[in-house]
């Protein structure tokens, strides 16, 4: 990255990130688009693009500011969202997915952004970056809009795995709890495990079992256990992170949101029934619009994927360039908080005795979603 | 009932809904306001009321109209929310809740509804009305805003049992699409299951073989089937019913209602923020209050427990009288359509070989939820 750290001027450094530019809903022109305003908000991102040279170059150079800081890497194949995510594992070579994480695995750029199908881009992050020291199962980490002061909870797992032990809602406590410091700045977040009832006795074994774990390694001191948390309890400045296992994660996101947007449709409607509320409307807008950008998954865009050995950041299919400037924010932040790295440390000490089990690789690749 | 029907003029049949005066949050003041509301709107409905005689014999008397329709039983125990199911059952009796589900169990009245301990009148349920032939696991359902002609879907089960086997999930299809063809007017209703992604390899085992099972049962005619749901699908205009576990249903639901109610507050944050925002907010405040109105839970307040020999409505455990008077509309109206007998026909024919498992009483009162 000789050429692009060039352009950072003396004793500044400049963070690279890996950005595959195919895959997405709006294809490549959204996602320079979205680069490109990432680019002009902060002076010290670099980019190397991953995809199909000819589209992506002239995309490009009429970016003049984008152009100086980007390099593109020709890959001629890309993961489609129907491929399976074991095929992709076999046969994804040469993909523009494939070819993002490489620049990671190889220490080029130190985060990965992809708006691609989830599953294939979960199974390649475990085969190319392998999982940290300890984990069994890696995990999908979004920000939830919150009561909180931060603004935003964190909540995993939300769909990289459909199942998790004790052992694994454990890990969950520890990497949601290290993105919330790093991510949010909250010193030392407050943990809830997501069940149907507070009281000790309610929902499943495994839940009781996590929840004796959970307490356990409250005492390492990386974060606070609040105990069990209900749906309602996700938005409330309550606990700051919600751990799940990735099918009810997946159900609770995706219900959250069409709950949003039912609300966002029912609202727009309203606002045009009456002369007198259209006019509301008008009068209202800013409010309205500030609102919305509290709420707007584009502005909240960017699950995580926490427990590999690199930082890789999982954008909606359906982002456009806000969607993926927001991205690119929140892989920036962690690359500069070093995240992976305390989070390695501290897996480390919360005395996981956990072992990869034989069937994770297999139960994964059968999951994902596709967002 | 003598005396009740004996109100009613001749040739006009009066329906006799047996109601908890006890163990709501706001007492028994908010429940007869609300049956003061439904006896006015609705001239065909008696009551038999149980409590606590002394305190809500004056709250009757002082409202003439009720007072003429109205039974009130005395009762001088109380199912807090706190009770443990399992206790309840076998210490329930003398309490306002088993008091109530008496009076559907001797044929007094046809439906019965509470706000109180949603685990608890689900554990009496069960001992005291029983089971439909063939019914394995009775479930929860509610209504859900949507896009749907009707206004609202069905969802099922939403906390009656943490679990749900193929079986179960086939039971809950055809409860939920009686339901739907019975409270909503559907005449063939769409049904979906709720599952992490919409292709047919996703999701758990069990998933896969009630995917098949109620395709298969299909073909007796009372649901038409769409196949796997997201969460995000469950308020459109794609299916009117969503299947799914208690456990998974019950996450989903107080993640829905936690959402309503975070867009709600911030909402009103966001009116009062300027001085044009707050003219706009009175200009828009008619439109604002019909949306209030259709995604308000009190107007769709209600639980209704599906799979035994009697109507019970659970009503929210914090409703007020406009919630109260919501729950008594819908139990009129199933009682109106003679919905269980339907029910009882229709899992009868859709070859349901489930047998009791021996352990399903013990599973459901570890369940529960306390809304």
């Amino acid at each position: 990255m000789t050429a692009l750290n060039n352009q950072a001027k003396a004793g500044e450094e400049i963070t690279i990130l890996s950005v595959d530019a195919m895959g997405g809903d709006l294809g490549p022109d959204a996602v320079v688009a979205g680069l490109e305003r990432a680019a002009f908000k902060n002076p010290h991102l670099g980019f190397i693009l991953h995809g199909e040279i000819d589209q992506l170059k002239p995309l490009v150079a009429r970016r003049t500011q984008l152009a100086a800081r980007c390099d593109i890497r020709d890959a001629k194949r890309v993961v489609s969202m129907t491929d399976k995510p074991s095929q992709v594992m076999r046969q994804g070579k040469g993909t523009s997915m494939w070819s993002a994480l490489e620049s990671v695995r190889d220490g080029e750029a130190t985060g990965c952004i992809s708006c691609g199908n989830t599953g294939a881009l979960m199974a390649l992050s475990m085969i190319r970056l392998r999982k940290l020291p300890g984990v069994n199962r890696p995990a999908i980490a979004v920000l939830w809009p919150s009561r909180s002061p931060q603004g935003f909870n964190v909540m995993l797992d939300v769909g990289a795995d459909i199942r998790a032990d004790a052992e694994d809602l454990l890990q969950y406590a520890v990497m949601g709890a290290a993105y919330a410091r790093n991510g949010l700045d909250v010193a030392k977040p407050r943990v809830g495990l997501l069940n149907v009832g507070t009281e000790e006795h309610k929902g499943r074994p495994e839940l009781h079992q996590a929840n004796a774990l959970i307490t356990e390694g409250a005492k390492f001191g990386t974060y606070k256990y609040h105990g069990f948390v209900e749906g309602g309890d996700i938005p409330k400045n309550l606990v700051d992170v919600i751990i799940t296992d990735g099918f009810t994660g997946n159900i609770a996101l995706k219900t959250g949101e069409g709950t949003a947007s039912l609300i966002g449709d029912l609202l727009k409607e309203a606002f045009k029934f009456s002369f007198f509320s259209k006019i509301a409307s008008l009068l209202a807008m800013s409010s309205l619009l500030r609102l919305g950008k509290r709420i707007d998954p584009r502005y909240v865009n960017g699950g995580v994927f926490l427990g590999l050995n690199g930082t890789v950041v999982k954008s909606h299919g359906s982002a456009d360039a806000t969607g993926i400037a927001a991205a690119v924010k929140l892989a920036f932040q962690l690359s500069q908080a070093d995240f992976n790295n305390e989070l390695a440390t501290q897996l480390a000490s919360t005395a996981s005795e956990a072992q990869d089990t034989p069937n994770t690789q297999a139960e994964m690749i059968n999951t994902g979603m596709d967002r």
